[in-house]
């Protein structure tokens, strides 16, 4: 890691001009969350594998900034070169440059890792102390990294109308009545999931993300997907081909786009020679719509700095909301995903409570008591964080249309599970204990959706303290799941709900409450949020959003409860100001721990609310599981209170 | 009216330039939410008496916005030559002008009467098609107003230290420090309440506002005020004097900005002539602190107009935090306000009871029975909502320290109830009716505190529908008042608090939740809210905010419940990321109608919450009351539930 620094150091003062510091971002050209091995640069260079931070190199330091999710795992990834800053209690990484680096100071970054948002956003930090933001012309980390990952060559696939919903042809003649609708004659799109939802393709270049390296461009008359060509297999190309795509190779993107930018795109497409308008035509007659669309939160600088920023359209790209949008057989797909997941979480928990008995002596899911210390048992039988999470992979894997996971399961014990985003590794991980609460949260790609759910759970006997903690974080998954709003409301404005019963003992988490969810897409998808951060995106019928509040205490233990909502229209008794209500239709399937709730501070609308849904959760998940399975569930649903 | 609009008319084509429209908003000088009767000017203009609204007069047409508080009244108050404009489903006024008016048109607004914020906001959206926002040089409404009432020339009296707690001197100490960190070299004062809690005066000069229509200017070394010296007494002119305040004439504000602005105007100052530092000196000292402080949402255009806009900070007034911030003495003062308030509110419930059984048959407060039709009563006898209102009135003038209504008594019988700021008059009010809701939203000036409060009652049978409502109001009114929440969090992420219990059944009400209110001083106080609309002020312990939601079936009923609250550090069991955790304190004493509420609908936190609030009012208010009322009290607050 030192050698790393150095080099890069040292390309940082031979650069043109000399560099004081570089922003190495986490996300690759694509803007994602989740990246492939070869471009997780911040990772190499800092050492800290969260999903999410961004490294800062000057001449004399290294800092890395992280969210509360990651507060506990940086500090214990990072060495000593590197200090860590805390997104939310430190100064955000714009005002401590500004703040920190000499007046005049060139600052790099490479223009494809960092959005058109964010490099503006610097821009203004900056224009104070004249500072400048550097854009290198090639990706300085990539110059250092000795044994960087080769590129991916993983096959392209198609995501049949079975899975899939709408065709491509909808899908483009819907997004070109919008590019008429905001007069832009061409978009650009970015994000690796918005390609693929668009094309209905699907891949596996980036792990838990069934997506594809490519970019896409659409004009009013053409369509282009940049992919390295040796991916695509015959029955791509004819899908593609059939609507009119034109396949280019991946880095023709930047060519292409300085085409887009003079309006020379169209004349040079393929599918034009077939056409009877010929490029000139087709000028003269849209001359009108003359901006190109692009996302500023998710398209990389590099390309925005080919176009013209007066005919730039800078606004959220229309593909968010549209795939957000769930169509039916979607919905119908995600609720089937889900169902078969849930029979894999029941089956993990059986089986898991089993060998915790075995094993280790424990009192049991259901009983409330301290285990039995047994003689120490065999190193063979022991349960680690990763082997129980690769038994629940096993259970999953067992399931239809299982693709594999969608992100990498948090399986935790004790105060591993106060580490909000926490991964274990199999050399370092915790073994499971009778003692300590467990926390998991994991889900995965099926064909028909995918999936994400988390349950806490505790073999032995739980503390007043945790059983406490666990019923105001279920309170707040109930008040959330129960609501009803009218259209109109964001995810800013629900977020409280989820909170408030913490909020009431003085608790709190430091994340968000709730994500949408792809379609055998990303597990995280916008363009909405739940969560204290404002975000104006209305929450939308057909919409997915999960319904995840926590509480965390460092060193101890930690506690979350995630279901998968649908949003829909509500049957309310009246429709004030005609604006429509909406509600949440639960879609994840697995009990809640009875032991760990007080029932006492349960008021009865959350009882009856628990028994309905428990209730559900049997009858819905039998057909999934055998008998012991079954009769293990049933025990774990039956009615509680008065 | 028809004269008003044909002689303004004229007045705008012979103005220079001739304008294509005029603005008349309901503001004064001082961009005051109620004014004095010679303000009323939007009133005069339109004959619509809400509190709130703008009209705007063009060549051929007259339209009023005004927001959802007042729609039903206004649809009643405007001619036909108006056309109503609803905020929130209709245009707003600047995308209406700048989409309706023609290019390059001339829009007239007296600037004193406009804030900056808004004229800014004008400016912009007039751009497009190159209008003009034109400042009139005088205010052609005026011009126009035949018997246009004189100025008053009421007292100003000082504000003594039992009440405000906080000398002038330190008032104007805190005040320079924020000026020295804002490296602002003076300050202007536009609201009239900020001018009245920085100097400990008040006046009469606005019904229900014990205000002084003044300006002040604060340096670094000198303090204005701006006043008709006609209304400054002896004692009013000591207290100013001992800290240093010169007294100079309302209109001189003018002038004296202009001094401000070239920085001349401390060495004018007479105060100055007693000091060591001449104004020169001065000047050269005080070179780095060059800006102007105003704030943009209370300072009129004109002064604005009269400053280098590179010299002028535009930021929120400190003082609308720090009179925000109660201090004890005021909090204090506030509590004993709020007794004698709700003893004079429990007086009139038990007078207005026996009133509507004796003449109207009504089976009363308690018992849930249709009326009895008696003979048609005297016409003597009859009650009216303003006859009823005057009693109450009457109530809370018996109480000390009572120095007139905090806003004009919304007393609403049945429909009139679901106009939100209903306001009736002697000639056309409803009489009071043993088979409908009656709902009063009053509240009190007392030299110790303002009150506001709003309680809802039926004095016979209700529907089913209607106690479902009140239940629902109740359960959001409760919901709220019980939250607990981190500093930092803002009023707008606690609405929904109050909205969900309604929301459940697809209902929602028009206005927002909750405003701050002062100590003998403006009923709506800043800067805080609790709205469905962002603002981004926390909510801060010392800072009192009401509690207010409703349901309004429009001609049908209205529902409202409203408490004032303050905010103090809660006492929670952990204080979790160490933000330290608030809570509210009700001090409003008057009990709900149980008769009103389906208990089945409320759950034992709430049934709890209702007797241990019920059974405080009973002890609190006992002194304030005779032996009949303290009976009629005991019997309202009777526990209920299990």
């Amino acid at each position: 890691m030192e050698d790393t620094l150095c080099a890069l150091r040292s390309l940082m003062a031979s650069h043109s001009p000399p560099l004081d510091a570089l922003v190495v971002p986490s996300e690759d050209y694509h803007q994602s969350e989740y990246v492939s091995a070869r471009d997780m640069r911040r990772q190499f260079v800092s050492g800290f594998t969260g999903s999410a931070g961004l490294a800062l190199v000057t001449k004399n330091e290294a800092r890395l900034w992280t969210d509360g999710r990651y507060f506990l795992q940086a500090e214990q990834e990072l060495s000593d070169q590197w200090k860590l800053m805390r997104i939310g209690e430190d100064p955000a990484v714009d005002t401590w440059m500004a703040d920190n680096l000499p007046k005049e100071a060139s600052i790099g970054v490479d223009p494809w890792c960092i959005s058109i948002d964010t490099a503006q956003r610097w821009e203004r930090a900056f224009a104070e102390k004249k500072q400048k933001l550097v854009q290198t012309t090639r990706n300085l980390v990539d110059e250092v990294w000795i044994n960087r990952p080769p590129a991916e060559v993983n096959a392209v696939i198609v995501h049949p109308m079975k899975f899939a919903g709408r065709s491509v042809a909808d899908k483009l003649k819907d997004l070109r009545k919008k590019l008429a609708q905001e007069q832009a004659r061409g978009i650009i799109f970015t994000a690796l999931d918005e390609v693929a939802w668009l094309y209905n393709i699907r891949g596996s270049d980036v792990a838990y993300c069934p997506v594809v390296h490519a970019f896409a461009i659409v004009t009013s008359n053409s369509a282009f997907i940049y992919v390295d060509k040796r991916k695509v297999s015959v029955e791509v190309q004819t899908q593609l081909m059939e609507n009119e795509i034109e396949i280019r190779e991946y880095k023709d993107v930047s060519s292409d786009v300085t085409l887009l930018a003079t309006d020379e795109l169209d004349a040079k497409a393929t599918n034009e020679t077939d056409k009877s308008v010929n490029g000139e035509h087709h000028r003269a007659q849209e001359n009108s719509n003359d901006h190109i669309w692009v996302d500023p939160g998710s398209c990389c600088y590099a390309l925005y700095a080919k176009l013209n920023p007066d005919m730039v359209l800078l606004q959220q790209s229309p593909l968010a909301l549209s795939k957000a949008l769930k169509n039916s057989v979607e919905l119908d797909g995600l609720k089937k995903a889900h169902i078969r997941d849930g029979a894999a979480v029941v089956q993990y928990l059986v089986w898991l409570d089993k060998k915790m008995q075995d094993i280790y002596g424990a009192s049991g899911y259901f009983l409330e008591k301290d285990s039995v210390k047994k003689e120490k048992h065999l190193q063979s039988l022991k349960l680690t964080e990763v082997t129980v999470s690769d038994q629940l992979e096993g259970f999953r894997a067992s399931k239809e249309h299982f693709r594999g996971l969608s992100f990498p399961t948090i399986s935790s014990v004790g105060p591993n599970a106060a580490i909000i985003h926490y991964s274990p590794k199999a050399e370092t991980c915790a073994e499971l204990d009778p003692d300590k609460i467990y926390l998991f949260d994991s889900g995965a790609q099926y064909l028909d959706g995918t999936t994400d759910i988390t349950r806490t759970v505790h073999f032995g006997k739980p503390s007043a303290h945790e059983k406490a903690c666990y019923t105001a974080v279920l309170k707040g998954h109930i008040a959330l799941g129960n609501a009803r709003f009218p259209n109109g409301t964001n995810g800013h404005a629900l977020d409280i709900l989820a909170r408030i019963p913490l909020w009431k003992d003085g608790l709190d988490y430091r994340h968000g409450t709730g994500h949408g969810i792809g379609s055998y897409l990303n597990v995280h998808e916008g363009p909405h949020l739940i969560s204290f951060r404002p975000r104006n995106v209305p929450l939308q019928s057909s919409m997915t959003v999960t319904d995840e509040p926590g509480y965390y205490e460092d060193g101890k233990f930690g506690i979350r409860l995630e279901n998968v909502l649908i949003i829909e229209e509500a049957n309310t008794k009246f429709n004030f100001g005609d604006k429509g209500y909406l509600s949440f239709e639960h879609i994840t399937w697995a009990p809640y721990q009875v032991k760990l709730i007080d029932l006492n501070l349960l008021n009865p609308d959350e009882i009856n609310w628990l028994n309905s849904y428990h209730s559900a959760c049997r009858d819905i998940l039998a057909p999934y599981m055998d008998e012991v399975e079954n009769a293990w569930l049933k025990k774990a649903t039956e009615p509680v209170g008065a």
